[in-house]
Formats: C-alpha cells, structure tokens, sequence
C-alpha cells in the first residue's frame, strides 16, 4: 500500500481556488504549554513558506506579560528577515505600542483583535467594546499610513463561555464596527468552537446585511468540538476563499478541558485537494512539518491526518 | 462557566429530522482490541438506547475465529432480552450460517456486508464479488420470509487501500446489485476514511442513476482523515437522513496507522442540534455513556465533544 490520497471529484458550490491563512506560529504556539526556542519557530514558518502556505501570521507583539510564549516577536524576525516581511507575514498587534515594535521590526502587515462580546473585551482586552474600537482606531489609521494590511480579528462570535450565546446581528456589528476603520480583511473567530453549520450561515448573512462581504472575509473556526471542517465547508460554500487553519491543529482551546484546537491545516488541505480546490499546499511537506513539530513541541499533534499519515 | 451548547441555528437544506444508526456496540468494539465483558456489552447497548438512540447494531454473528471481540453474540441478545430484539436492532450476518444463529437469537433485523472492489472481496469475504453477491442472496431472501429488516453495508466505496481510487459508477454498481437482492437500506461505506465533499455528492448521484435513492441510503464515515462530519454534511444537504456513528467514536482504521475510526454520536449530535435538526439524542446522556466506556476500554474516547465536555 503506498499512502493514501483523496480521490479527487470537484464539489458544487466550492471556490476554484481557496488562501489559507496560517496561523500555527502565532495562534498556535502561544496557546502551547511547551517554550518553542526562536530558531525552531524561524524554522517552522521557513518550512511552512517552503510547502507552500503563502499567508503566515509569524508571531505576535502583544505584551511578554500577556503572552511570554511569543515574547522573542523582535528576535524572530529578525532571524527570518525577508521571509518575515511583506504583506503575506501579518504579526498581532495589540495597540499603538504593538504596533511600533512591529513597524521597527519592519512588518508589511499586521492583525488587531477584538471581541463580539463586552465580557470578553473586558476580559481579553481591559476595557469596554467601545473603548476597544477606540483604541484601535489610531492603530489601524497609522498601519495604513506605513503602508501595511490590516486584519481584525473578532473573538467570540460563536458564542461566549460567560455570556452564552451571542445574537448574531450583535457579532455583526461588532465585527463591521472594526472593519469600519479601513481593515482590509475580517476574520471571524469561534473561539470557544461552539459554532455549527447552520449558524456559519446565520452569521455570513448578518455580516453581509452590515456592508461586510465574503470577499473580505476569513473565517477561522476552533475544533473543541469536532465542528471545524463541517463550519469550513458552509462558509466556503456561501462564497468565503480565506480560511485559517493551523499546521498540526496546534493550539490548545484556554475556554474548554480539551487540548483541540484551530482547525488543522492538514484536514483542510485534505478535503481541498479532495475536491479540486487549489490551495497551493503540499500535503507531505506539511505533515512532514507537523511529525517535527511534534517531536519539538513533546507531543503528539490533534490533526487526524497528520496521526494518519505519519503515525502521530 | 456551565456547559457549552450550540447556538442553535437553523441550516439550509438539511432534514428536519436525522436518524443515526448507532455502530458502536457492533463496528466500534469489534476494532477495539480490549476484551469487553458481555454484561459491559449489554449495559453498554442499554445506555444508548436510553440516551433516545433509536437504531443500534448490537453485535456480530461473523465467526469468532475472525471477530474473537464478538464472540459472545448469542449471550449479548440473551442478556439483552427484548432491549435487543424488533426491526431496530440489526446484527451483522456475514452468511447463511450467520443468519441461523441470528433467527436462533430471535433478531428482528440483520446487515449483510459486501465490497465496492474485488481486493476487498477475496481478502474479506474469500471470494469474488459475484460469488459474494450469490452468496448473499439466499440469505437476504431467507431473512425476508423470515420477516427480517435487511440492511446491505458496502466497504471501500471511496478508496481501497490496495487498489486506490474506485471509480463512482463501479461503486453504485456493486451497491445496486445487493440492493436488487431486495435489502431495505443500504450502507455506503467509506472504510478506509479516504472520502471528500465532492466525492460524496459524486456517489449520491451515481446511486441515484442505478435505481438506488437517498431515501434508501445510509452513510458510514470513518475519520481517520478528519472528513467524516464535512462528509456527512454534505450528504444530509444532498437528502441523505440515515448517518451511521459510533459514541464515542469508538474502533479503529485497521488501514491506516491512526485510532481514529467511525465518525462519533457526540460531534454528529452537536452538528444536528446545533442545527435545529431532530435526532431524538440527549448529548449529556451519551457523553457520560461515553465516559463510562472510555474507563471500561482504558483509553480516552476520541471525540471532540467527549475530550471537550468530560476531559477524556
């Protein structure tokens, strides 16, 4: 038996062509236990650039004190210089201080994040969800000035651990209030993985209802509870092209008992190739990353393709 | 913080109502390599029953020297009573031999199983898949005197792991010829985890040129490569509303080198109330039946709902 592949038969109502938005170094290092050594994670995003995933989000320039897994931001990009720069290597950026480490670091784009929730921008944030868009405000109107692309997260906008569920027309207003400063791409999160098919849809249409469409907008679905791929599916059919995912599913969830979490890169490319999306990945070099990562991180990766194909 | 839910959100195109056909006492155990005692069997059948599982394939009556895990089938019915008898609560029957001792156990309803490619046939069933076909018959009309319900599983109907790809049409075909002996439903089986959305929809429609509808159909997906609830949606849009699963996702791929086996109740569960659609299941139940199996078996229960709700 050589491995196993997807039998390849187009599917209705998909994209010809599908970006994926990596989010495995930032995303998925900083809910990591396990400290990552600088060079390991140059290597990753190198490796992950090398088998094809154009769009990397390389690290984060939230404070040491929030987030000490990624507190080597500067030295990072430093060591992957041009592989670290331009448009396709966003970094997180909390506020204006974020921000000017990163223009010093030399970034071509970066990512803000806020919440659908006023208990979680309390929480994650200290502020209210007003005080939040103000806040941002000033950081995405410099961003543009340097030239660079902005992105806006937005948490929680399947459902909050405090709060319940969340209305949809609220999340879109939250998330149309951010993209309302200029961002050049809404990634809407479920961060806590509660999100279903059904709901993907509710929400798509809300957002679109509130002037933002599919074609600025990312969707990046957590695996808590076995409904990444199947939630991927529906925006993709409602006409979303960008989707996050993480190398290895890694990324544990901080809101649930599980160790599952972004939606892994290599299930998503699975079902891409699967059904004659174009994504520009190669599978192999992918799980090949991910078997190494593994063995840096200590343990074994959540991706089903990956425990599939590399025995862990 | 009290348990997560889905927002309940109702999806386009999906049934109103989905019944699972519940394959954990029969495929999940059967590819378990822990010895389970037969009362565990039985409250095991009792618990899903109680959780509002309706359809529950209780054991097998293949021969012990190939499915030592189910040898003690008759005792399991025995021990079971009434909880094991009527049209709900098939056994799997590889032969005329298999359904004596199944009428002898006062069963209600059988499966037979059959293969999309002829490796599969010789290696599982010692025979062409013609000569399965006439092997198969006589015990499909036996089963109908008899007053049986008669279920056809097809294996490898999206991938063999020595042929590779099985072109659709030689797929609907072997289905279609099982389903010509007269079965009542037909399971299509993607064993080997291999299958996409495209693939999926590819399949419906060759079944359907062959005579063989979505109201007769029924779909068993394994998730070894994290497909098997993208996959089952897309067959729920395509009018499918029979969807095998395993609680807990219990059983193995014995064809690739991962624990992942038979999509799980949980996370098909949490898709379909999410969703708004019926499926008689009370979650909380089956994931506490889920827990109690977990310790049985000694290993953690790799559904995402289950890791996510109890930790394990």
């Amino acid at each position: 038996m050589s491995r196993a592949l997807p039998q390849t038969e187009p599917a209705s109502d998909l994209p010809p062509r599908v970006t994926i938005y990596e989010v495995g170094p930032r995303d998925g290092l900083q809910n990591e236990s396990s400290s990552v050594p600088t060079p390991v994670k140059a290597e990753f995003v190198r490796r992950l650039v090398a088998a094809g995933l154009e769009t990397v989000e390389t690290t984060s320039f939230v404070s040491p004190r929030w987030v000490p897994q990624l507190a080597d931001a500067a030295e990072l990009l430093a060591d992957l210089d041009e592989v670290g720069r331009g448009p396709l290597r966003p970094v997180l950026v909390p506020n204006e201080r974020g921000l000017d480490r990163a223009l010093e670091a030399g970034v071509g784009a970066v990512a803000i994040f806020g919440s659908a929730t006023e208990t979680f921008a309390q929480k994650n944030l200290g502020r209210s969800r007003a005080e939040s868009v103000q806040m941002f405000a000033p950081v995405v109107r410099r961003a543009q000035e340097a030239g660079l692309w902005v992105r806006a997260y937005v948490s929680m906008c399947f459902g909050d651990p405090w709060e319940g569920p969340v209305p949809v027309d609220q999340v879109a207003d939250a998330c149309a209030e951010l993209m309302d400063l200029g961002c050049d791409q809404l990634s809407v999160g479920d961060t806590i993985g509660t999100g279903t098919t059904g709901h993907v849809e509710a929400l798509l249409a809300a957002l679109d209802r509130r002037g933002v469409g599919v074609d600025r907008i990312g969707v990046h679905f957590h695996d808590t509870y076995g409904q990444a791929l199947a939630n991927t599916l529906t925006a993709l059919r409602a006409g979303v092209t960008v989707v996050d995912a993480s190398t290895g599913g890694l990324g544990g969830c901080p809101y649930a008992k599980s160790a599952t979490g972004n939606l892994a890169t290599e299930d998503l490319v699975w079902m891409l190739d699967g059904a004659g999306v174009e994504s520009g990945v190669d599978l192999d070099a992918l799980v090949e990353t991910s078997a190494w990562m593994a063995q840096q991180l200590g343990k074994a990766s959540p991706s089903r393709v990956v425990k599939a194909l590399s025995g862990g």
